[in-house]
This record gives C-alpha cells, sequence and structure tokens, in this order.
C-alpha cells in the first residue's frame, strides 16, 4: 500500500491516517468539513489536497448513517482499488450497498474495537489500535486483493485482525457492547432520585457496573440506532431472565415452603448462570482470565507512596498484573489491592512487610 | 466499653474481635462450630471460654437467618448489657425480635459496609472495616447507651458511624448493592452460551459491568433472601424501563419516519438518565466524585516498569489518584492509564516524557 485517502477525519479516521503516515504511506484526507481535516493535516495524519485517483485505499471513517452513501459515492468515482469502512455496525451498510448493486468485489467493511472517552481529531493518536482486535467482514464476492489490503492496513496499525461475518459481528457487538452499555445505563438510571444516604452507600461493586453509563449520549444513540435489532433481541431475553428473576424474588416471600424453595433455586440458578458467564470474558492478553491474588497494602494519600510499593515490588521481582485503589469514605486513607500470580503472593507479601508496609489479612 | 461476646466467628465477627482485642477490650469468642472459635482465638482475636456475664457488648454476627432467634437467646440468658447484630439486612431480624416481644432497648442493628471475596475466620483481620460506612439502625426504644456502645465499637474499628432506619438501610443496600450485583449475573449470563469469537471482542466496559457476577452464590442467595422484598421492587421497576427499551429500540427500525424518530428519543432517554444517575455514585473519599484526567503510557510487561512510573511521578511531585491498567488482546504489551487532578497533567506528562516514556495521544 502506497497511497491512501481517508474520508472523515473524526477520531477513527484521523488515527488510522496518522498510523499509515508514520510507515510511509501517501495519505490524502477528505471531510465534509475541511476544516476538520485540515485539523488532521497539521497533526502530521496526510495532506488535505486531492489525490490523484486510483489510490491504493479508500478508507471512509464517517458516522454509520453516511457510510453506504459515501463508499457508493467514492466506487462510482473510482477512486480507489479497495474501499473499507471502519463503522461500528456491519450489516447495515453491506445491505444498502447490495441493494445498490454496488461492485462488492472492492469493498470490505472492517471494525476496529478501539475507541476512548474523547472524539474528534485533536483525540487522534497513531497508537490508537495497538493490540486491539480489529474485525474484518469479507463477503464471497470480495476480492483477495482486498482482504489483503486491508490486511496490511490493521498490520500497519499493529491492531489484530479477527475475521467474521457481518451479521455475526453485529450480534457480536450486540452482546459484548451494545447490550452491557444499555444495562448500566438502566442501572445507573436507578441512582437519579436516590437520596442522599443511600447513595453514601455505594462500593466498588456499584461503582464498575455504572462506569460506561457517564459516555456521551449522542454517539451511543447512532450505534444503537444502527444495529437497534440485535440489540434490541438481547435486551428482550434479558427481560425475560429478569421477569423471572423478580418471580422468584417473590416466591422467597412466600408462606408456602415449597415456593420458597422454589424461589431460592430460581435466584441461585441466575447467580450461577452469571458465575458461568462472567469466566468467558477474557482478562489480559486476551486469553482466558488467568487467576490472580490479590495482596493488600494500606497507603495514605501522598505523592509518592504508591512510587516506592511498586519500586519495593520491582526490587522483589515481582510482576504486578493489575491495581485497584479503594479509597475510604471519608477519610484519606486508601488501600492499594495488587493483583500478582499466586506463587508470587509469598515472596511480595514478604517484600513489603520487610519495607514496613502494613497489608490487610 | 471492656468486655465483649462475640457469637459468629466467620470473616465479619472475628474482623470485629480482632480490632476490639487489639485496643484492649476483653473478648470471648462463641460459635456453633467450637473449633471455628477456636480458630478465631488462636488468630488473637480473644478466648473461646465463656464469659462472666453480663459482659458489656453482644455482637451477634452469624447468617441472616438465624440472626433474631441468636439475638434472642442471648437476651433471655442475660448475656450482655447491651445486644448488636451486624446482619446484612435489618427490617427483619428486628420485626422478628418485635414479633417475640423481645426488650428492644438493649438492641440496635448495624451493618459494617464491608466484605471481602474471601469468608471465614482465617480471611479476617483487624482492619476489615477501616474508613468504610458502618450503618446503626436505631429505633425510638433503643436505649442510648446501647447506641453510645455501637458507636464506640465503630470507633475501635476505625469505621465511619451512619444512622438510618432499618427498612431505609434495606432499600439503599437494594439499590446500591443487591440490584447491581443481579443485574450485573444477568448481563454475564447472556454470555454462557455466546460463541467464542464473540467473547474474543469483549473490552473494559464489559469486563467492568460483569466484575461482581463472579462472587459466590452460597453467601448471595442468603442475602437476597433476606432483602427480596426490596430488591424485587427494584427489578421490577428497571424491568419497566427495560420494556420501554425495547420497545424504543424496535421503533428505530420501523419504516415510519415519526415512529423512528419517538424511538432514537427513548434511547437517548435511558442515556440521558443513566448519565444523571452515574455521576451521583460517590468517588474516592466519600465525596462527590472529582473529575480527574487520565495520563496514559504504553509499557511492556516486564517487572518494574509500573514502579518506574510511579517513581518517576512520584519525584514529580505528583499523586497518583487512580490507574487502570489496560492489556492487549493477544499481546504481552499495555496501556497504564494514570488518573490525576487536571492541573497535574501537564506537569506528569512532561516528567514522564523526559524519562523516555511513549504516553498516548
Amino acid at each position: 500500500m502506497r497511497t491512501a485517502l481517508v474520508i472523515g477525519t473524526g477520531l477513527i479516521g484521523t488515527s488510522a491516517a496518522l498510523a499509515l503516515a508514520s510507515r510511509g504511506v501517501t495519505v490524502h484526507l477528505a471531510d465534509h468539513d475541511p476544516a476538520q481535516a485540515g485539523t488532521a493535516a497539521s497533526l502530521g495524519a496526510g495532506t488535505d489536497r486531492a489525490p490523484e485517483v486510483p489510490v491504493d485505499l479508500v478508507l471512509v471513517a464517517v458516522p454509520p448513517a453516511r457510510v453506504a452513501d459515501t463508499l457508493a459515492e467514492a466506487m462510482d468515482k473510482g477512486l480507489g482499488r479497495g474501499y473499507l469502512d471502519v463503522a461500528s455496525v456491519k450489516g447495515g451498510p453491506l445491505g444498502e450497498l447490495r441493494a445498490r448493486s454496488a461492485d462488492l468485489s472492492r469493498y470490505l467493511g472492517t471494525h476496529p474495537m478501539s475507541g476512548r472517552e474523547k472524539s474528534g481529531p485533536l483525540a487522534a493518536t497513531a497508537e490508537l489500535f495497538e493490540g486491539r482486535p480489529w474485525v474484518l467482514t469479507p463477503t464471497p464476492e470480495t476480492d483477495t486483493e482486498v482482504l489483503n489490503l486491508a490486511l496490511e492496513l490493521v498490520s500497519l496499525c499493529r491492531a489484530v485482525p479477527v475475521v467474521m461475518d457481518a451479521e455475526a459481528h453485529d450480534r457480536a457487538v450486540a452482546l459484548v457492547s451494545h447490550m452491557p452499555h444499555l444495562m448500566s445505563s438502566l442501572v445507573a438510571a436507578r441512582l437519579e432520585h436516590a437520596e442522599d444516604t443511600a447513595v453514601r452507600l455505594c462500593g466498588q461493586g456499584i461503582r464498575d457496573v455504572t462506569r460506561i453509563a457517564a459516555s456521551d449520549p449522542r454517539m451511543w444513540i447512532d450505534i444503537l440506532s444502527a444495529n437497534a435489532g440485535p440489540v434490541a433481541d438481547l435486551l428482550a431475553e434479558l427481560a425475560e431472565d429478569l421477569g423471572e428473576t423478580v418471580a422468584a424474588l417473590r416466591s422467597l416471600q412466600s408462606a408456602d415452603e415449597d415456593k420458597r424453595t422454589g424461589g431460592a433455586a430460581g435466584v441461585e440458578a441466575v447467580l450461577r448462570r452469571g458465575n458461568a458467564g462472567q469466566v468467558r470474558v477474557p482478562g489480559k492478553h486476551g486469553a482466558a482470565p488467568r487467576v490472580y491474588e490479590s495482596v493488600a497494602v494500606f497507603i495514605d494519600d501522598q505523592p509518592g507512596q504508591l512510587a516506592r510499593i511498586f519500586a519495593d515490588a520491582g526490587r522483589a521481582g515481582v510482576n504486578i498484573e493489575d491495581v485497584r485503589i479503594e479509597h475510604a469514605t471519608g477519610q484519606q486513607a486508601g488501600l492499594v489491592q495488587i493483583l500478582v500470580e499466586p506463587k508470587a503472593v509469598p515472596v511480595l507479601t514478604r517484600a513489603l512487610t520487610e519495607q514496613g508496609w502494613v497489608l490487610r489479612g
């Protein structure tokens, strides 16, 4: 790949352009807002002058609702040898192109599983895709040359290619991203009018469950609109489970002992199915979750405390896998949970104790 | 408080006994399993010999279903001047004691908002309650002397007392703990039979939402059984919102433009209510969440990398508020997000860049 045209210079388009430009590809930038393409160009993502056509790769990075129109227009003009998009939903654009009888041999729908809490070209970075899955959804019509072009793009962006069918992709992101997002919003919504004393009792559990409910509604309304069918199907399935859970809890309050036993079995089934699903969530490194053990250290909230702990762990040769900092309600003191491989626990415990740290239990 | 009898030497009972014993209180330990009381005694939590009665404080730390019986029996025998329990649900035990015409002037129901992923006396620690809220639920009958005894216990355990009505407590923990727990299980349950390729696309969002679904079902069935009513009420309210969300998503697929507009408004309302609820979740220190900014640093997965980052931050005088480690799918490399006060961002960025760290964007 020697030349590329990136249409749409938001976070994803500009980040991909930065990665391609930094690896020697001549990148041209276009946007319906020329000032935004100019901003991307000023960041070193390429030039906002029009390219000599055809370029090797046309990369369409516009909002989901505009993807099919933009691709069809670019294909009509013969701007490139291969056409990719990066929309977070894949069935819709493919269906629209098919309905327009576009040349599907030159097109491949893709979706980099990267994102940030910020958007726009100023949030872009060439490293955005490093180590993240980048889904490719080839059809039987897709030319091998175009598939290889996509694999080259993914490689230049240091991402990990994952090949899926477009419909399977849409169901997958509904499951692992869109449905959990709405559930997080629905749980958080119940706190909107809660009493202050109740909210004071929040702990790390609800903090984790509701974290993604803080996201920008404007971006999410676009994503959910483009994948409304699969998300609605999943939420309807979950609503059925939820109805059964409510019924099981009501049975637990019954005067009839058989009903109470049935209710307890129903609630336990939900908890056990939750266990079974949770262990499937990949941990670090995309592998099956490894089991880490936690060593908990009391700190006060001064600069340098964490540095000293990590330095002491490093000197003991212990590799820290994850860290969780819990702070005490109404106090400045806190607890640092350090997750390490089980075999490192005695080494770390000894090293930290020797250095005078107070460990929990 | 000079003498205490702790009945039930699991995680909470033994931890409280350890805290009291370490601050000079003579603690007696009892358990329906004498071997478990012996274990707690061997950890320094007190003696498993019977006390001279009455002791100053009888602390009942048995499973929720056994609380009222255990309290009534202790009161009948006149074992103490004041009687407290630490069950995670408060309305049930109080109602049962009232039904038995127990002397409620000597009783106060409490709930320390502490816990760990482990249980039993071996997981106990005198520091378990440090800085955490400890709910006290006095009734009009409660003697001031008993309330002061509870406040002394909370103080000796270095916890933060929060006074609430028993029913308000049960509704509050249903809202901030029990309902989110079941929702996390229900989301995780949908992954149980998901395809491997779908599960590979999981990111930090679903990882956070489903984390608490990994908890022990046996403990949770006890908690949920004891608070089934308020939890069922909250889940039923959430089910209504969920039904409306499914309907809004279905409208988004309609051929009728008005319906689509209505559907988009419905989905947006859920997302915005989620925003409004999420900001109420207290952050660190139990205060309203402060806004931190993130500085993202690339690392490889070697011992000492985090130590060096934290040391470099500490030398620059920057106080790290929170840390999140993201690891790349299929790779050993990762990204550390360091959260700091906004004013510390330029200082930290400069310090880390000078030390040769690669920052994201």
